[in-house]
Formats: C-alpha cells, structure tokens, sequence
C-alpha cells in the first residue's frame, strides 16, 4: 500500500521538494536571513498539507525554527521528528552540473544543494507522516521541530531546548541527517563524532610589506601559521594537543571485530577519492579512523595575495579555519580549551594569534537493545530487504547530544544519505530510489513503534 | 634655478602626475588591458609636452611598452631612462584611507597606488629632463622606456631590449624605483636581490569532502601543504632546498663593516612593524637578511572554506604562491629548478603537487667607482645637502641583471622612496618634499653626468 502510495504521488512530491530547496536558505550567510524565513514558511505550509494540526513558526536567537504537531492522544507515546532546513553554501558554484539551486533530476538522482542534506531527509520524514495520517495508520502522536541552524553549529538550539522542554516532550526522537553504508548495505547510525571549530588568526608585521624589501627580515604569517599546523599532527597521525586523548574511549576488541566485519573495499574507497595512499593514525583501520578516532583537520586558509599573476608581499596576517572530530567522552568544551592554550603555545614571539572557538558539539552513541531502535530495524528491513547493520559514523550532529541532555530522550538515527551524495560538496545528490525506500522504511517504522514501544 | 621652476609648476606637475595615477593599471589584472594602453599614451602625451623629439608605443607579447627619445647629438654620450607605468593590485582595498586611484594629498604626502612605484618616480625623471630642455641645459641624449609588466616580472622585457638593441643603444642607464635609508639619509642603490617565485597546487581528494565522513582517514591537503612549507626553512633560518647556499657570495668582512655602520635603530623598525621579536637567519643582521641575503616567503596562501561562518570541509585543493630573494651569483633558473625538485620530494603519496614557476629575475651589483655612479651621488649631494650612502636592498628588479647582459649597460639607481611610503600596500604615497629634491637631483645629476662621464 505504501509503495503504491509513494508511485502515485511522486510527481506531487517532487514538486513540493523542490519548492523548499529553491530558497537558498544558507544559514552561514547573514544576506539570506530572508530566504530562511521564506524555506520556514514553506515547511509551514507543507507540513500542514501532510496533516498536522498545527505548525508555526518559532523564533530562536538566531534564524528561527518550523514546530508542528499531530497529536493522537495526550495519553500516548510521543515520537519528536528532528530535522533542518538550512543548508551548506553551495561554493565552489563552478563545479556544479547544474545550478546548486535548481533541482534537476538526471540518471534517476535529484541534483541539488540540500537534495539529501537535509531537505531531502526531512521531506521523507513529512512524506511518510502524510501517509499514516491519510491512512488513519498513526495510532501514537508526532511533533516536527526543523531548526535553521544545523550547518552553523545549531547555536540557538540548547536554550530553545531548554525553554521548550513540555512542548517538545517525546518518548523517542527520529531524524533522518546521516547515511547508510551503501545502497545494498542499509545500516542505522548508532554513534556520531562530536566536533569543535576554530578560526585562527596569525598576525606578523601590522600591515603588508614589499617581499623585497622585508622579506628575510621578518616573520611571515603564513610561514608561522603553516609550522603551527604542522606541529598538530605527529607522524603517527595522532592529535598534538596536550590532554586531547584523555577522555577517548579506546574500542573494545569486540567493536574492533563487528567494524572489521563491515564488507569495506579499501581500494575502491581510495581509487573514488582518487588518492595514491590515505593517511591517518596509526593502528587503525579506514573506517575505525572515519568513524570511531578523534581526528583534526583544517577547512580552510587564506592570506597574502591570492589574485591572479604574481604580487611580492609578505603579508601582515593569515587565517585558517580549523576543527577537530570528537569520539563519545570528549568534552567539546575542554578541548576547546585545551586547543586555544596549546595553540597559543605554539606562536613564537614575532607573531600575534588570536583563536576564536566558533562551535562545538558532543558525540553520541545510540544502544541497539532500545525498542525504538528496533522499530528503525524493522523498517529498514521492510523497505530495503535486510536487517541494517548498526554502526558509528563520523560525522557530528551536535543537537543529538543535547536532545539527550536536556529532553532526556535518545534518538534513532534513521539516515538514508550515501557517501557518494556529495553533500557539503557540488552535485548534492539524492537517488530516487533511496527517497521512495526512505519514506517507507519510516512510515513501517511508525507502525513497529506501536507494537513494540509499550 | 631648478628649485624655483619646481615651485612655480608644482600645480602642474601634480596635475600631470595625477592623471596617470587616476589610470588603474594593474598589469596582473588581464580586466584591465583598456587602462594599461590609456596609461600608455598618457605617458606619452606627458613626455612629448616635456620635451622628447620622439615618443611612440611599441607593442610587446605582453602590454606595450612606451619609448621616448630626445637626440642632441648622434655622437653625444646617451643616457638611457627606465620607469614602469603598471601597478600593483591595491587590495585590500578596505585598508586605503583614500581611494587608491584617486589621488589626495594629505599632511604633505600623495597617496595613491602608484604614487611612488613607480609612476610617481618615474615623474620625478621626466620633469627633470624638462627642466633642462626648457633651460637649454641638456648637452647629451636622452631616451626613455617605459614598460608596462615590472610589477608581474617583466616577461616581454628582455625579449622586447633583444629585438630594440640599437634602438636602445646608451652610456648609462638611469631608473628611478628604489628607496633610500630615510629622508634624511639619502642613499643610493649599488644591489638588488634577484627572485624567483611560483605557484604551487596540493591536490588530496578529488573533491570537497565532508570532514565529519572522512577526516581522520584522508590526507588534508591545508595540513600537507603546511608541513611541506613548514619545511622551507630550518630552525636556523636558513632555506632548505639542497644547493640554495651553494652561489651565495658570502658578505665580506669589510662589507660587513660598513653595513654596520649604516644608522639604524632595530628597535624602531620592530615597532614601526608591531612585532615582538624580527625574524631571520641566524647569524646576520637585519639590514643583511633583508638585502644582502636570501629569503624564503609564502606571499599567499589560500584553500578550503574562506567565507564567513563555519563550513566543516576537508578540501580537495590547497595553493600557495611562494617566492624566493635570491642575491647576485643565484641563478633564478637553476634556483627554480632546485625548488620545484625539491617541493615536489616533500610531498607524501596521499597527495599530487603541482609547482608552477611564474618568474624570475637576477641579481644586480653596481660598482661605486664609476663615473656615472659620481654623477648620481652629485646629484644627490646638490639636492639633499649630504652625499649618499652605497646600500645594497633587498627588492628585486630583475630586469637591471637583464640590461646589463642585453644591452651591455650598467644601471644607476636613483630612488627617492622611503620605506614609509608602503609601496606593494595600502596608503602607498610620496612625501612631496622628496618629489621636489628628486627632481632637482635627477637634474643635477644630468648636469654632473656631461662633467664627469667623457
């Protein structure tokens, strides 16, 4: 009935997908605070459409956030659908296929900023909603809260949190923001990597200077700040930072042997990356390394001349933006501290460095006995054909941490992503089939909620 | 006399002078091809109206180039003028306190892009020989050229004095676009540093990636090109390319001596600078490391997410433009050889490194003893009230090394700028009171060269 269901009404749903990732509701840029609130009021709308009975939108410190409710009954158990409508900005535009914000369906893969991440796995949230309310199927009561501040960090989201707690009160929170092995290879995200995000900045002399006639004499920011970065990694991959490792669980043999058992083809995985070797620390495997480690890396950096042809300066700063994945037990807020010190230690007199903590989140980790997360299974099992394995990724959802923390509620992590959906990247993607298996797998979720979750 | 005509015509001169700065010609820019042939033929319209026989503008492979002459006498002694008309790119452009192609005198200063390097001193050339033409004072030739790609290392240049030898044929020549020691202090020229720079790509992933699925298990390329600057140069801050010392003419006792000799407060130009602590290689002074040695720069740097906010990527891409000072007898080729060899070894096999030689320049030595040397230092004695030192600097005009192989001539370097007139930065100017003793120099030197030079 379902399948049936999700076949009749593509076109409709396309087209109302579309209508929400057409507003470039790109949360870092402070231009587009008018298309935020246009992409809220259109969640607005369609939630209403797929029958809530309620929606409104609610305004945080920062951009503001869509909440919707279909309650049942007061009396019954709650599910609290999580999701975001901002999205990363779309640069580099050059390397797009088609335009970032013009959806486009080619090879039976929708092309867009947000096709996946999260427009795309929200919108299948909202869909297979819609189907249990038009089928009269929903027998316990479902709350949506979509925030626009997920790719910033979600900064105003713990004290909306706080603020909201008996409105946003659940038995269980559901949010489709991660991804699956593969396409043959369903999995349910059971960990995320908590993060923290800096800016650094490296000042030298207190304004640019001819190469020639400085160069040699004074020290150059971008010099200092490359021997810095250096000096974060050693050669065994490992994090410098004093105190970085102190609070990191080390995997148990057994989660050594369950990753190990994951089907991973190393080459391939290098070869699609098209990298000669990969690099990390040492004692680990790939996967283990993406998912399980802590792991520094830098976003960006600039300084100096960066135009076109060539201009002797040697400039008076340099930045970089940098940030660590965390593992389950790292304090977010420790390391941020312990990143600033150290990297302060590491400037030599003849600069000047300021560190801004940008943001910062905790890791997760989700326990397979729980009965929602047995509801998720039996969902992904109807709709993909097989039991999803359980594993931790990489990524950070912050948020996830905090809904623990403040709402007391753990959160099943149906996600229905592929690596090869470039997100962040240029041609976003989502196939057309995962979205249909997706909207599926949570509509048969719902319904083993009920049977299971007393 | 001259002081009086520079009174007089003042408004004039800067009238003139204005008008080719209010012409943006910033040759990396190729927007901007339309103002480098305005810039051109301003020039010489302004050179006809001092007094030139002859002006035309001479194609090249790159922005034509502007030659002037006035002939006296086909067996008079000749002496030949270089200036360049192109700029540098003024950004940061939010740093400028006034518009860098607006011209504006402030506090006495002309600041603009340009005011002093080198169409400011290039000025101060053109109406000095007006000043002797309108006095009948001229008893030898003058020509000039002027190019339109110093400030991008003159690539048609040498090519451009192979094809023009006779046409350029001189007993001296004479350029204006150095500095002296201070305003109180003039100076003159006797070296130049040579350079050579380039462009270098690190390529990691063949995409953005997202740094939460796959930091800790592909190499950064922001981390890898930081460890492989961070390598440049050793803790006694020396350059680590194998063979860069091995033509380094070391400085000799005596040359040493008079270098400490030069007046100069170490402490000052720190705080000028607003640093803790200078930079350099151990062992040599500061006036040598930024004009007798060597140096190694990183004059841009830039990869990744550089926008506003928090963007968690790990990029594909990392560039660097990096260059070198080189001092007479380093040879630019065989340097950027040994560069691009050794960078290239650097690189770990988890990335591809590109390294792209943009270009290069010699060297260059004057010696004091020679009689057009004298003339310049009379010149400079007339104007200033005291006799110049012979300082070696540390900026590059490579095509000095070119004139001197091609056309078989040695270059005296009559410069007027000052260190605080921020040439390559924001807020570049020219103190008027220099314009007007350069002038008078530049005549009194045309004087003492009919003297001194038989």
């Amino acid at each position: 009935m379902i399948r049936t269901y999700i076949a009749d009404n593509e076109p409709r749903f396309l087209e109302e997908l579309f209508s929400l990732i057409r507003i470039p509701s790109v949360s870092s840029d402070s231009n587009r605070k008018s298309d935020m609130l246009r992409c809220a009021e259109r969640w607005k709308e369609l939630l209403l459409s797929a029958g809530v009975d309620r929606a409104e939108i609610m305004p945080s410190a920062g951009h503001p956030l869509v909440y919707a409710e279909k309650i049942i009954d007061p009396q019954a158990k709650t599910v609290l659908i999580y999701g975001h409508y901002d999205v990363m900005p779309a640069e580099p535009l050059e390397l797009w296929k088609s335009a970032p914000f013009e959806p486009e369906v080619r090879d039976g893969h929708i092309f867009a900023r947000g096709a996946d991440d999260d427009k795309g796995q929200s919108f299948i949230q909202a869909k297979a909603f819609e189907f249990l309310v038009r089928h009269n199927l929903l027998r316990h009561n479902v709350k949506f809260i979509l925030e626009g501040e997920e790719e910033i960090g979600s900064p105003s989201l713990e004290s909306f949190l706080e603020a909201n707690k008996s409105l946003l009160q659940s038995d269980i929170i559901l949010v489709s923001d991660t991804s699956m092995l593969s396409k043959d290879l369903p999995s349910l995200t059971t960990g995320l990597r908590g993060i923290a995000y800096w800016e650094v900045e490296v000042t030298g002399p207190n304004h640019d200077l001819h190469s020639g006639h400085f160069g040699g004499a004074v020290a150059n920011p971008i010099i200092v700040l490359s021997e810095m970065l250096a000096k974060m990694i050693d050669e065994r991959g490992r994090v410098t930072i004093p105190g970085f490792y102190d609070d990191v669980e080390e995997l148990s043999p057994e989660e050594r042997a369950m990753i190990a058992s994951i089907p991973f083809d190393e080459d391939a995985y290098r070869k699609a990356l098209d990298v000669e070797e990969l690099r990390g620390e040492e004692g680990y495997s790939t996967i283990e390394r993406n998912s399980c480690r802590p792991a520094f890396d830098v976003c960006g950096i600039w300084g100096g001349y960066t135009g076109e042809g060539a201009k002797t300066v040697l400039p008076s700063k340099a930045f970089a933006k940098v940030s660590t994945r965390l593992v389950p037990h790292q304090d977010y807020n420790k390391i941020a501290q312990q990143f600033c010190d150290y990297f302060q230690s590491l400037a030599p007199k003849s600069v000047k460095v300021e560190v801004r903590f940008l943001h910062g989140g905790h890791g997760y980790v989700c326990p397979i006995d729980l009965p929602a997360y047995r509801a998720a299974e039996r969902g992904f099992e109807k709709a993909f054909g097989r039991r999803p394995l359980a594993v931790r990724r990489g990524g950070s959802i912050p948020i996830i941490a905090d809904f623990e923390r403040v709402l007391g509620q753990k959160t099943i992590l149906m996600g229905f992503g592929l690596e090869s959906n470039a997100i962040h990247s240029p041609n976003e993607n989502m196939p057309l089939d995962l979205f249909r298996k997706g909207i599926e797998a949570v509509a048969e979720f719902h319904i083993a909620f009920d049977e299971l979750v007393k």
